[in-house]
C-alpha cells in the first residue's frame, strides 16, 4: 500500500491526520504539485482527476478522493471509529462533515485558487490550465468562511468535537479547513472564542504535525 | 420519522429515489421553497443550514444533508446496500460519489443558481440574499459539466453503473446531476452513448419517478 501525497495540500494532509490518529503508517510517495506533476502520464493512469491524494493498493487499485481512502482505511482498522458507530452518530459525523466540506472547505478554496498568483489560470484542481481566476468569487467564499465560523462556533459552544462527544473526520475537515484559509491571511475571529478554543485543542494533538 | 422535503429540489431527490431503491416509505413533508420557508424560524430550528432534505426522528432530533440521511437509512436498512459492501466496494461508491459531486453537481449548480432569474441574489443555497450571480461562475459550470459528461461516459464505457458492478448512491447523485443541468437546458452530448445508454437505464428504474 502507498499514498500518493503532497505535503502542503490540504486534502493529502486530511489522510495524513486520519492515518495518525488510527496509528497507521503507509509509505508516502511524493507527487510534485509545484511542477504540475500530478498531469504526467503516469499518474494519470492511477487517478484521471489529477488530484492527491491516492492510495495505491498493493495489487495495483487506485483510489482517490481523500474521504474514499479514509472510508477505506475504517474499515480495514475500526477503532477509534472517526467515521461513527452508531446510525444516528454516523449520520451526525456526515453531516457535520459535509457542512465543513460544503460550509467551510470550497469557501476556502474559491479564495485560495482566485486569489494566490500560483492559481492564475488553474482556479480549479485537477484541471490543467484555462481556468481563469473570478475574483467575485474570492469574495463570496470569504463571506461564506465569515458564515461557516459563526455557525461552528455555536456548535462548539455546546460540544467538545465538531460532530458532538467525539473526535471524528468531521474535526479533521474543520481544522484543515481553517488552516488552509489561513493560506490567505484569513483565521478565526476574536469572536468565535468556542471554534478558536477548539481549534488550540485539535492543533495541539499529535496528529496535527502529519 | 418525518423527511423535509421539496419536489423540485434535486437534494430531496436524491433521498427520494434511495428510498424507493430500499423500498422505504417515510412520510413527507413540504418546505416551500418557492416562498422562502425554508428561512422561517420553524424550519431553522430542525435546520439552522435552511436547506432540505432533513429526516426528523420521533425524538425530534433532525438529520439534514441529503448523504447523511441516505447513511443513516443505510444502516438501519442495510440491504440492498447502496454505499457498497466490502472495504474496496465502499471505497470505490465513496469516491464516485464524491467525483459526481464535487465534479458534476457542484458545476450544475453553479450553471443553475447563477443564471436562472428565480436565484437572482440568491445564488448560493441557504443564505438569505445577498449572494450576486456571478456569470462567469456559470460559464466554469458549463465547461466543467462537459468534462465530467466525458468522465463519465469513460467509466460507464467499461462498467454498467458508475461505481462498477452494481447500482450504488453514486448513480443517484449522477442521474439527479444529469436532470439538475437540464433545468439550463445542458443535455449529455451525443458523443456520450454510454452515459446516455446509462441515463435512459436508471430513468426506466421506478424510483426515478421518487
Amino acid at each position: 500500500m502507498k499514498l500518493y501525497d503532497y505535503p502542503r495540500a490540504p486534502n493529502p494532509r486530511r489522510v495524513r491526520i486520519f492515518m495518525a490518529e488510527k496509528g497507521l503508517h503507509i509509505p508516502l510517495e511524493q507527487v510534485d504539485l509545484a511542477s504540475q506533476a500530478q498531469f504526467d502520464a503516469d499518474f494519470a493512469r492511477r487517478n484521471p482527476t489529477h488530484t492527491v491524494p491516492v492510495l495505491e493498493l498493493d495489487d495495483g487499485t487506485c483510489i482517490s478522493e481523500s474521504l474514499a481512502i479514509c472510508r477505506y482505511l475504517e474499515v480495514l482498522h475500526p477503532e477509534p471509529a472517526l467515521f461513527g458507530h452508531s446510525a444516528l452518530e454516523q449520520a451526525m459525523v456526515e453531516m457535520w462533515s459535509r457542512r465543513a466540506e460544503l460550509g467551510g472547505m470550497i469557501h476556502a478554496a474559491d479564495v485560495v485558487r482566485n486569489t494566490l498568483p500560483f492559481f492564475v489560470d488553474h482556479a480549479l484542481p485537477g484541471v490543467d490550465g484555462g481556468v481563469p481566476q473570478i475574483p467575485a468569487l474570492a469574495e463570496r467564499g470569504m463571506a461564506g468562511l465569515q458564515r461557516f465560523f459563526e455557525a461552528f462556533d455555536q456548535q462548539l459552544a455546546e460540544y467538545e468535537f465538531v460532530a458532538g462527544e467525539h473526535y471524528s473526520v468531521a474535526d479533521i475537515t474543520t481544522q484543515v479547513t481553517i488552516d488552509f484559509a489561513g493560506w490567505c491571511k484569513i483565521r478565526v475571529p476574536e469572536t468565535c472564542q468556542h471554534l478558536q478554543r477548539w481549534h488550540q485543542a485539535v492543533s495541539a494533538r499529535p496528529s496535527a504535525k502529519a
